[in-house]
Formats: C-alpha cells, structure tokens, sequence
C-alpha cells in the first residue's frame, strides 16, 4: 500500500466511524471497492448531493452558509473531475466516499451536514437511476433514431429495388428492398418504445429513504425529486434502496435491441458473401487479412452479430445476482453496475457502427433482381390468380400450381417460360392473361395490401416512418 | 405410424401440394410437428380464421355462402375441441392445418376458401399474439393484483407491527411489518406496469401480412385488427411475420416477477427458521419428511425460489433462439411457444402460491419485536439526535455513536440502559432527553418522511396503494 | 378431487406421519408434486430399492423373508408400470412414495422395512444419477458417435471434393469437403470427451447418506455402489444429498454439443439457399410452404439451429436454482429433473435428425468447385510461392499479392489468366512456374501439413477417426 | 487521432496489403481493435511466435540467422511489455500487429519472415489456449487447493463441534461442523476434476493450422507443439481456428465453482446474523456503515454470492457468440476473450476472498450446540431405535415419532424430557434405554456410516480429504 493509500485507508475508517481495530486487508479492499467503475457516477453523485443540500437548507435542517459552502465545495470537485486532476482513491470505496473525503479537504467540517438524512443506500440508487436514465436510456434513444434515419434513407432510395423476399433463406416471393430495410425500422421503433417506458418507471426519486426505513428529519422528497427531473418520489423507502428492476429493464431493452442488430448483421455478412453480392461493405466497415490478401471480412457485421452475446450476458448476470435478496439493500447489488455500463458501451458502439454500415453498404441491385426472378418466385401469384379469376379454391389451386412448378422444373424454365398449352395440359382454363402476373415487377406492384411490398405503399411508410420516428 | 396416422399423412402431404414425392420420416414428424404444444392455441387460430372469414366476405374475396360454411364449421370444431372430442394429429403437423383439416371433413372443398389472403406465417403469429395478450399477460396482470391484494390486507393489519428493518441480514433499524410488505406491493406494481406496456406493444394485427410480402386480395386488415381487438394493423408484412418481441418481451416482464418473488420467498424460508421465527406456514403450505417426523418445511416458498430458474431460462431460450436470424420467417421461430408456455404455467403456479401463503402465514409479532431490539437498531436514532438537538455535523455524530456502541457492546447492554454518566463520558453535552429516541417505538415513529416506516405512513400508504392498484 | 385422489391424499398424509392436521391444498398439491416427471426415473427408483433391501439383508438390519417380499413386490411393480397398468397419483407426490404406497397394497407391512436406513432424500439422488448416467449420458454418447459415423462416411466418400473454405463467409482458400465434415467429428469427438468424464464424476453412489448425516444402521455403502455400478460411495453425507453437479455438467455437455449443431445446422440452411446451392435435402428433411408451391425448406435444420435455446435455457434454469442454496437438501433442488429431461429429449431429437440429414444430403460438388475456384482463392498460394521460390519475407509477399489481385479485379479475371508480362510487371522475378500453385487442385494438394486440407491427409484422418471414434 | 496513430494506421494498413484505399473509421477501429484487452496474452504470443520461429528454422523454411533475429526481438519486446515500455496501439489492432510491428522496428524485414506458413487464425488459438492453460486453468486450480486447505483445516478443528443439519432451513439432525465444512470440500474438489480435464481437452497444438486449410510448407507441428507443452497438434486445421470448446469449457468449471461459492456464501451471511450467530467475521471481511454505527456486515460473503452473476454471464455470452457460426474463423469469435478474462479475474478474487473468510472466521460452538438440541432434532434417533430395537417396521415407528413430537409440542418440552410413561403410553414397549439415544451427542456419534457425520468419520474424512487433495 502506498503512503496516499494509507492515509486514505486511515481517512476511509475514520468515516465508517471508530469501532473497527483493523482495516480491511488487501483482497477486501479489492473485492470491495467500487470506485473503479462507479466513478462514471460522479455527475450525478454531485448533482444529487446539491439537490440533497438546498433541500436540506431549504428545510431548515443544515444553515444556509453551510449549505453555500458544500455547494461550491461541490462544484470545485466537479470541475476537478472533469479536467482530470482528481486523485481517486480505492481505500475511499467508492464514488460517495471520494467526493465526501475530497470535500471535507476543500471545506472542513461543514462537509459532515451534507450526509445529514440520507444513507449511502439511498444515494447509490438515486445516483444510478439518473445515470441509466440520462446516459444509458438517453444515448440508447438517440443511437436507435440515427439507425432509423440511416434506414429510412436507404428505404426511400430503394422502394422499387427488387431482391427476393426469403423465408427459410429460400426465396419465396419478390419484395422491395426498401420495404426490407423498414422491417428493421419497425423493430428499432418498437426498442425505442421499451426504452421510452424503461424511463418512465425508472422516474421516481428514492433520494430521502436514507437507509432503508426513511429519517425523522423533516426533509420534503418532492422538492428533490424536482430538483433531479424525477416525476415523484418513490412510495416505499425499504423498496426504493434495494430496486434494480430499472437496471434489469435497460438490459433486457438492450438485448432485444442486441437481436435486432445480430438479425441485420447476419443478413449483412450473407449478402456479402461472393455466392450472395447483394451489398457491399466499403473499406470503412471491412478489414482484410493477415495471409489472404483478396479477402474483404465483413469484420463489423460480425461483431455486431457476436455482441448480443455481452449484452444478454449482462442480463443474466444482474439477473442471478438479484435471485434471492432478501429486503432491504444487500452489498450483492452492488454488481449491478459493471454490467449496465458494458451493455451500453458495447451497444453504444454496435448501434453506431451498424448506422455507418447502412449508410454507406453499396448496394448491387441487378444480383438482388436477378435472385428475385429465380426459383419460382411467383408461383403465389399464379395460385392468386387462379382463386381470382377461375374462382378456384385457395387450397385446389395450390395443387395446380404444385404441378406447374414440376413441370418447369423439369424442363429446366421459369414459370413463365412455360407455354400456355403446358399450362392448359395441368388446368384447362388457364388463359394467356395469366402472364401478366408472372413477372416479379408485377408481384412486387400487386401486394398492395396495407403493410405490403407493392413500391407504393413502401413510399407511403417511409413517409409514414418519418412521421413516426424522426420527430 | 398408425393407419389413421397414415391417412393424416397423406392428408398433410395433399396440403403441402403434389410436389413432395417422399414423406417427412418419423423423425422429421417428430422434431417438425408442432401440435404436440400448439393446440393450445386453437381458441385464437378459430377466432382468427373467423375474423379473416368474415372480412373476405365483405370484401367479396369469397362467397357470403362459402363464408357462412366455414363460420360454422370453425364453430363446431371449437365445440369439438372444448368437449374433447377431436382428434388431434401429428401428421397434420400443427393447429392450423388439423383445424383446417377437419373443416375439409366437415364442410368439404369451401374450407379451402379460408386460406385466401393469408399464410400460416401471418396467421400463426397472429393465434401467438392472441394468446401473449389475452392468457399470458391477463392472468398475470390477474394473479398479481390478487398478490397485491393478500399483500396489502397484511400490510394494513400489520401496520404497527415492529421488526427489524435488515440490510446485509443484519438488523439495521427498526421498521413496521406492514412496511416492509408493502414494498412488494411496489414490485408487483411495477410488474403489472410491464405487463401493460408490454399488452400494447403486442396489439397490433400481423394477419393480412400472408406469407411475408403482403397479399393482391383487397383486404382490409383494419376490419381483421378491429375484430379482433388489435389496436391496428402491424406496419409492415416483413416484419409481421418475423416478429416475436412480444414473447421475449412477456417473458422479460416474467423473469423479473419471478426474481421479486424469490426474493419473498427467501425471506419467508429465513423467517421460518427456529432462529428467526418470524412468521409460520399453515399446513396448507409446508410438508413433512420421511424420516425426520418433527419437521415442518417450507415447501412451497422454496419452489417458488427455484422457479425464477426456470423462467429466465425461457427467456434465454427464446433469445438464442432469435439470434441472427434472418428475415423473415424462419423455422426456429417455431421454438418460440414452449418457453412462453412454461413460463406462463410455473409463474402462475408460483403467484397462486404466493398469494396463498402471504394470506395464510402466521405472524409472530413478539419474536419480531424482541428480534427489533436487539443490536443497538436505534443508534442512528442517536445520531440524528445528536445532529438535530446539538447541531453536530452528521459525520462527527456518527464518530460518537460508534464510540456509545463499543460501550454499550463491552458492558453487554442496550443502548438506553447505558446510564446518562456513561453517554456524557463520551459526548458532555448529551441530556436526559436522549432516552426518548432510543425506543424501537420511538424510532419507527420518528420516521415520518414521505414513504418511510412510521405508522401513519403505513396506514396512509396501505390507502394510497388501495387506490393505485386494487382498481 | 376425485375419490381415488382423496384415499390417496389421506395415504400420503398418512406416510407423512401423524402430526399434520389438514392437508396441503390443491395449490400446494400442484407445486408440490413432482410425479409429473419424476416417474420416468421409476426403473431406477426401483433399481436403486432393490440394491438397498438386498443390502439391508445381507448385513442383518431386516429380516430375509422381508426383504424377499420386497423385491418380489417390486419386480411386480416394475412390470405393472411398464405394461401401463400403474396408476399414479399426484396426492402421492412423486415416484419415490408411488412405488412405496403400492408396494404396502402389495405385500403389506414388511413394505415399510424397505425404507429403513435411507431418506428420500438419498434415494432421489441415487435415482437421478443413475438416469443420468444410464440414459441422458448413454443416449448422447451413442447419439454422437451415430453422427460422427455418418459425418465419416460422408468425408470418405468426398475426401477429393473441393470446396471454398469459408473465413467471415468469405471464400478463403480451396479445401476439401471431407475435410470440413471432419470438422465435426471432432467436435463431436470432444463432446463425447465431455460426456465421459461427467460419467466418471457422475458415478459416486449417494445411498446411505440418507436425510443429510448418514445413518446409525450398519450399513453396507460399498456394497450398494457395487450392485448399482459406481465406482465408490461417495465422501460425504451432506453434499451427497444436496449435490447436483453431475446435472449441470450434464447440460453444459449438452449445450456446447448443441452449439456445434446449431453451427452444422446454419451452414446447411446457407447451403441450400439458392445462391450456394452446395447442397440439398432429400423430401425426408424438407417441408413445403402453404402458400409456396415451389418452396423446399430445410425445416429440420432451422429447428436444431433454434434448439440450442431450450438446452442452454435449462442450463441457464437449474443454475439460477442452485444459487445460493444452504446445505443440506432444499426443496429448490427438485426443480432439477425437468430442465435433463427437455435438454435430453430435444438433444435426442436434434442428433437423430441430424444424423439423418448428414446421411441423406445430396452434395452438388460442381457447385462447390465453381466456387472454390472464384474469388482468388489461391492468393494465398501465390505469396507461398513467392516465398518459398524467391526467398521473400511473407509480409513482402503479401504485398506483391495483394497489388496482383487488385490488377487481376480491374481486369475482370482469375489470377492464373493473368499473362505473365502482368505478374512481372508487379514482381520481376515470378516465372511461369508460378502458374503450377494458382489452380485451386494445386492448392488442396499443397495443403499437406498435419491436419491439412489435402486429399491425402484427408484420407489418412478418415481412417484415424475410425480408430479413435468408431471402436 | 493522434500523429503516431495515424503512423501506426498507415503501417497497419500496409501489413494488410495495399488493396485498401480508405483507412477504417473511428468507429470501426474502436468495435475492430482487441488490443485493449487481448494484449494480456502478450507472453503467450511471444512464447508460441518463438516456438514457432525456432521450427521454421529447423525445417530450413528460414534462415537461421532470421531465426536467431527475430528471437532476439521477441525477448527484447517481452522485456519492453514487463517493463511497461512498450507501447501498444489500437491502429495496429491487436497483440499479434503490435508485437510484430514493433518486432520489424527492431530487426527490420527479416521479421516478415516470422508470419511464414502461419495465420492470426492459428496463431490466436494458440495464444489463447496457453493462456488458459496456464493462466485460468492454472490459477483456478491453485485457488481452489488453498481453498480447500483452509476448509480442511477448519473441519479438523471442528471435527467434534456440534451443529444443527438443515434441511430447508429447518433443523433436521444434529452434524458436526466440521463435517459440514468437508462437503464444500468435496465440491471444490469436483471443480478441480472439471478443471483438470478441460486442461486435459485444451491441451491441444492449434499452430500450423494456417488460416484454415493447412500451409504447403514442410512444417513440423509435432514440435511446436512439444514446445509449447501441448500433448499433440489439433487433427483437423478447420476445426482447430475455429474451436472455443476450451473457452467454454473453462467459463462452464468457473460456474459451477462460483454456484458453490455462493452457497458457502449464503451460510456465512446467514450464520452472521444476529439470530444465528454461528460464525463472526474478523474485521478483515466486514464493513461498517455510512449511517448505523454498530453494523458489521459481511460484504465480502454478500459479494461472493453476487458474482456467480458475471461468471455465468460470460458462459452465456460466449455460447450467445458461438451460436449457428459457420466454419472456419469468423470475427464473431473475437469476442471470447473477454468473458473468459473477467471470469477468471472475479471468480480468482471470490476464491481468495473466500479462503481468507474462511481462515479468519471465529466460530460460536456454543450458539451451534445450542441449536443442535432445539427442535427436536433426534426425532430420527427415536425412531430408529424403535425399529433396531423394538422389530418396527421403519414407517410405523415413523407414526409413533409424529406423535411423540406432538406430545412434546404440546407440553413444551424437549423428547428427552418426556416421561417414560408418557413414552409408554405411546408405544408400550419403549423402555428407559430410549434415553440413550435421545442427546445431539449420541445422535451424531450414532452416524458411522461411510462419509457419515460422526465425529470419528469426520477425523478419517479430514485424513482422507488431506491425502485425495493436498498433494
């Protein structure tokens, strides 16, 4: 331990209070402190604090001078953190003790009324909360409507692209590309909407329940819980410091969100491949390799792919730390940090790089059209026809086109390279109209059902998209 | 194979087309079929396919007479199934095809008027979203409103009753029995607020999006979304058939209902402990052993504890499940329904049980009391004191209790049977008055802010959730 | 409750002994009882009850003519349930007390010597091993060894098939199928490896630990582990009872087996697609669409992709219920049995089809040879060559390939119909020679180092994984 | 970006070749660049970069006076890293760039010659699987053994120290503590099993697999791998850059081992609570708090039961990242490094953390004793004397048992306080011998059955456990 480590050491026992004989040896000290993650808190540990002081003058119950002084005291420390001259201490713990120790140092023993009517339990949660709601769900929200904008973009450019529609990665009938990318559009929405009802609930100030049982100080929660942005303060002070189900909330929006990604990565890296070539990835997103020069890895797509893995896992790990609690808080919460903060930095960045991928994938339409006309894509719209204007039974027509599929099959040709005889020979009243719905610009044109591929609904949904999502 | 299972065979086969030369082998049957799980959907795909039905006959897509066939039919297949009647069968795969299968039976070559317009891809998603909303989110919007309701009956008898309020399972200050209950009101509210938000996100109407590009038939899928309660219909067909937030999105809300009531569980298995003896199960809720005839466990709070595995791991099985998949419909979405079913039985069960047993137990308030005195519970109470009548800074007061506790600890008594001699040694200017704080009576009461422990906070608060939750 | 379940309920209270006054409710009825699926453990319950009587006998704690009714008794029982004449009742909780309560019917009294010196407790354990050991475990490891069988058959027969090698689903260099097959084998190699060692650790014998301490009975421990096939008793009473890790290592055996499915399983969904078309699936492994006539999906594939889900999910399941328990035996731990039985049973079903489908693909070699050959794939031959032949650094190399493939691009062409003025005009000293190691024949046969691509290693390791994997 | 990272850029793009003609973006370099984390292999890339060098020397593919010059540069960069010279970049992407970068700083071209006939694919593998072989495995290992030694050493002084055996909570039958130490023994010793054969199965040569189809030169893989202590190379090239069976392997045995740390855990901070009071933590391994002067609370205990959460999640993250990836090496596989790297670092200080709890714990036999006699916990005692001495079967004497325990219920007082009348009246034939047996003493001096919990069988078991674990 160093001199600066000891006298903190000595500093940190002295806050827990006189009884302990010995200081906590070194794996303690390790496993127990916080301070090297929790230090992203300090914004908020400092904004909360102040909160915390003018309703405490407000109310009477510390003198204002005192106040002034913790509040300045406070701001110094901010400004300290910020341009880096601040010296973090693990001896200190965490984030709390650091910022409280620092400002004793600045402001002498006025510094000891700040912790007047709180707890570190009820701090560490009001704490957390505004960093997930102002860091996490924040950036979350602006990184998912970026990704939108980027695919709304690309949607309107490619309302009339053709590619085949898959299910099964077989082709099953043409769709627009457009109308693909805005699929993603609707998922990224429907994540924004998690993160947007995350927030509300994640929106009640536990500032005030001090420990666990609230204080007899005659402290208003209100006024703090407007001072932070909160909508109301939490209703039960042993519920409100031992509540991470925000925290759960956020993980389990970013997994959904992660799945989204990994769905559009792996198309990515098919489409990619040399058997596929419906996109490509610019040098920006692609890395080459270390023995096979002709190599372009979709490197980024893959790692998009892979993270879900980090951020699912995150879930899992706040999941098996919460089974089991008992009330009120237990130092077992404490994990609830590391793992918010690494789904969002590593969702942060797949958010991002996903963004920079759509925007600038160049896309090859004439494979995409290509692909669209072959393996029988339109055999649905023959079944459709032949419902439409034979008055056919769905099912009935299924078979004739069954067989119609055989026949082209076995000849080698496209649905509508077969003569109509050949098609007369399966079902007798098929007449020569029938061609018109055999070509793939005509299946795309013809769904116009709402939410279809036909190219003019999918300019009305762009249209529509940004009505929705980029106000 | 049967010879019924034969002709079901041939049956399915006729379905898929004339195309497939050879059967699925048995193995294929096995792993493919979905009916086994399935059929517990067949009251939606019936409600379903009637409101399909009706919209194709009002958009003159089929026949009023063909329309009217086929209602009747679906109702006396409901019928059949509701009474036990009908035969199920793997051959026909899934619910679809052995409801659609059986309309063939009864009403002959119309049944295969139904399927215009739409595919199993839209129409499964829609039975699936169906049942999300109207069995998995209302019974557990249900059952935990009734475990409010046992909760906060207990709550309000046990308003004044005092226990140690613990953090880290050891006593920290006392705390009010109602109190502390009441904080799983607030868990539970949260949950329902998920389910809810959860319920309209689901509600949109995937039907009509066919097999994932959108149909030519001149459907109107707003009529289909009204029928059937959806809020509208789903924006865009790709994303339609390959969505299944909906069932990651319950089984999150699931997952962290279950950790909450682990969290009660393990409490109520530490509180049935000889050495806490706080609360006793009825018999109604404990069982005997085999060999060790004077025990009484706690069964069903343990359970109740291990089931929370068996819901996360749902959702983890539906997450891997969807991981990288590309658009749209793929065959491992099929993966989809078991976990959500489980999930929905083993949390029902646990809620039912919990409810049966917060209602049941038996509160021993003398233990809890005498436990609430121990361990010096009110030396904050001696701090605040401190604080509020000598105007030390919190910090320094904190530096004093300590001290007061050593005391206290070496001479092997409370701290209000310290004599006032002993608490001056310590800090001079301590009075009489102090003793007034060191009851748990007079600490609980003390703590009066918004949302803490005292009485007639629990009593106001017991109210106040009466009115948000039991609506 | 039906009367049988009343008499049965009453039996069951009566088993519990004396004490209980009421009977568990109908919810606690349905927690409760597990005989729901533990009765697939009843040849082991009754295994393991036939090793403890004999036992019991042979060291004189009951008498010879009870235990020969015992185990006549249970004979009879075993047979009753195996013919489906047994009836089980869930009043009677679980297997262990089902078999009891028959065997009182069958031979009276002396039934209730049978339990002496033993708990349920050990006896769960005892049983669940022994289906661990002889089911889940024997079934997957004759399972693998199936599969790897036919992936061996399959890498014989295409020991010369060229096909791209894959890196980022980019074509890297030429290899052979049979050598991509091998892949496999050895992966399933390793899961075999797995499985066996948890067979070794699996195969200490709990009985005779019975409640949590042992027992005062003289009891033969050594003498039950024999008759039940394990290798010693195990070491201590209390972990016996309350262990489960033979479980989990189980499904961490089963889950990373799945993980090798799930990735056999994406290449051959990739692999079918219309762009690859490296591969197809006989009828038997294929369905239709019902909509899509033309449609051919590989269904059996997409679903062992997907079930990696359900056996990581109850990986996932019975470690959340682990965690954290006290000694000795909680009831948690009962939520044990069902996350084996779905993972072995999806597992099962997952290397069965999958045996199949490697057994049934049709290989389109043309088609994998055309694409070995695009995409430069033998760059990586060229800059060998360069320094193998002109003694360049291998970074140097790279370069000079690198510059070659971007001419060959701009050029439209493959790297061996570049003229060799063009190669020269990169790197002076490349002779014609050169061309011998751009044919991607070349580049197989090269390939030669110890677990290489070519032919002849190919054919060496067929004939090596025979000897390791098929004795 | 930096002036030195834009060097390093444009070097890190010449050592991918000269095809790229924009540098990746910001965003792509920071999802792309591994070097933050993966340069923790540093000494595992030097060692098989020199394994590797010293073949290619020996199988005259480079000279041997490159060979002597890039081994010298190796162990001067392996110098410049443990010093903390060295500087890494995150432009040269990761361990293997930046040491050969540095390394051609060094001794200029002849370092190009090193990449010869090997791959980042192959060559990361081979980082990988030494570090955890020798790091995680390696440290596990010994963590696990000195934590063992403590528990042995514990149990042998309470091999004679009477405690209560729970089973659900409850007071089941008397144990010594000692004997209760020893089972987590046994677990921990079945880790170090899981242990030595994932050591067992990692210990495999991947070098010389190349980037995935083997290399054309003569290289010797038999002697890399002999000098990198491996058992033999890898059978299959595919497979072996492909394969992170060892990585879950490990995450999978760091699991289970952290699933039993947090039961250890769960008892301590149970046995700390005031109303158990069976064990103190030294002040090592508690901490006080900010607000209640007289906590002691066992944060470290609390802790340990936490991070079973982030050891899970990175199994779960990892099988999220393998999940359905197509052969050979994809980017997706740069996220297993991670995981494994904080599991090993949390669960390295869970094991520490725990020995030294373990160590330092003071034991209160008296409170154990004390809840060893209470709840009438030789309930078994009674009934197995009623069956060894009076001939009863073991269910009846089960009966006669309830009703003794009611009887004392209902008097308040213990079995052995029961008159031997009121025994009698009962069961006539009990005699004043009973009493015998009815003390916790006797009880657990009764239980000598094999890895029973006798005080006689605990000291063998201490003996025993000493022999099988300390060598």
């Amino acid at each position: 331990m160093t001199d600066q480590n000891a006298t903190d050491q000595k500093n940190a026992n002295s806050l827990w209070g006189g009884r302990f004989e010995a200081g906590p040896s070194a794996i303690m000290e390790e496993i127990n402190a916080s301070i090297g993650f929790d230090k992203r808190l300090y914004a908020q540990d400092i904004q909360g604090s102040k909160a915390h002081c003018a309703m405490l003058v407000k109310q009477n119950i510390i003198p204002a001078e005192d106040g002034e002084k913790i509040t300045n005291g406070l701001d110094q420390i901010l400004q300290e953190i910020e341009s880096g001259q601040f010296k973090f201490s693990s001896a200190l713990e965490d984030i709390h003790m650091n910022v409280e120790s620092r400002l004793r140092d600045l402001i002498g023993p006025a510094a000891g009324r700040l912790h007047t009517a709180r707890s570190r339990n009820d701090q560490v949660a009001t704490d957390f909360k505004l960093w997930v709601r102002d860091v996490a769900l924040a950036d979350l929200e602006a990184g998912l409507k970026g990704l939108q904008e980027a695919l709304i973009t690309q949607a309107e450019t490619h309302a009339e692209t053709i590619m085949p529609g898959f299910t099964h990665l077989q082709a099953a009938q043409p769709v627009t590309f457009g109308h693909h990318l805005l699929a993603y559009v609707e998922m990224f929405g429907r994540d924004r909407g998690r993160v947007a009802d995350c927030r509300t609930r994640v929106n009640e100030n536990p500032l005030g329940s001090a420990a666990l049982a609230g204080t007899p100080y005659p402290i208003d929660r209100h006024m703090t819980a407007s001072a932070l942005g909160f909508d109301r303060p939490t209703a039960n002070s042993l519920d409100a410091v031992s509540d991470r189900d925000f925290a759960l909330e956020y993980l389990n929006a970013a997994s959904i969100a992660a799945m989204h990604l990994s769905r559009l990565a792996e198309e990515m890296v098919i489409w990619c491949s040399a058997q596929f070539r419906f996109i490509g990835m610019s040098d920006k997103f692609s890395t080459g390799s270390s023995i096979m020069p002709q190599k372009r890895n979709p490197d980024a797509a893959e790692l998009i792919r892979s993270k879900i893995g980090r951020i699912v896992g995150c879930y899992n790990s706040l999941m098996l730390s919460m089974k089991g609690l008992p009330l009120a808080y237990s130092k077992d919460m404490q994990e609830d940090k590391e793992p918010v903060f690494e789904a969002h930095d590593h969702l942060g960045l797949c958010v991002a790089a996903m963004t920079g991928m759509v925007a600038d994938m160049k896309v090859f339409a004439d494979n995409m059209r290509a692909a669209a006309g072959a393996g029988y894509t339109t055999a649905t719209d023959l079944a459709d026809w032949l419902v439409a204007e034979l008055g056919m039974p769905f099912r009935d027509a299924h078979h004739v086109v069954g067989a119609t599929v055989k026949l082209a099959e076995s000849k080698g040709c496209d649905l509508d390279q077969l003569p109509l005889e050949d098609l007369q020979g399966i079902e007798p009243k098929i007449t020569n109209a029938v061609y018109d719905v055999l070509t793939v610009e005509a299946s795309v044109a013809a769904r116009q059902s709402f939410g279809g591929t036909a190219p003019v609904r999918v300019k009305e949904s762009v249209k529509a998209a940004k009505e929705r999502f980029m106000k």
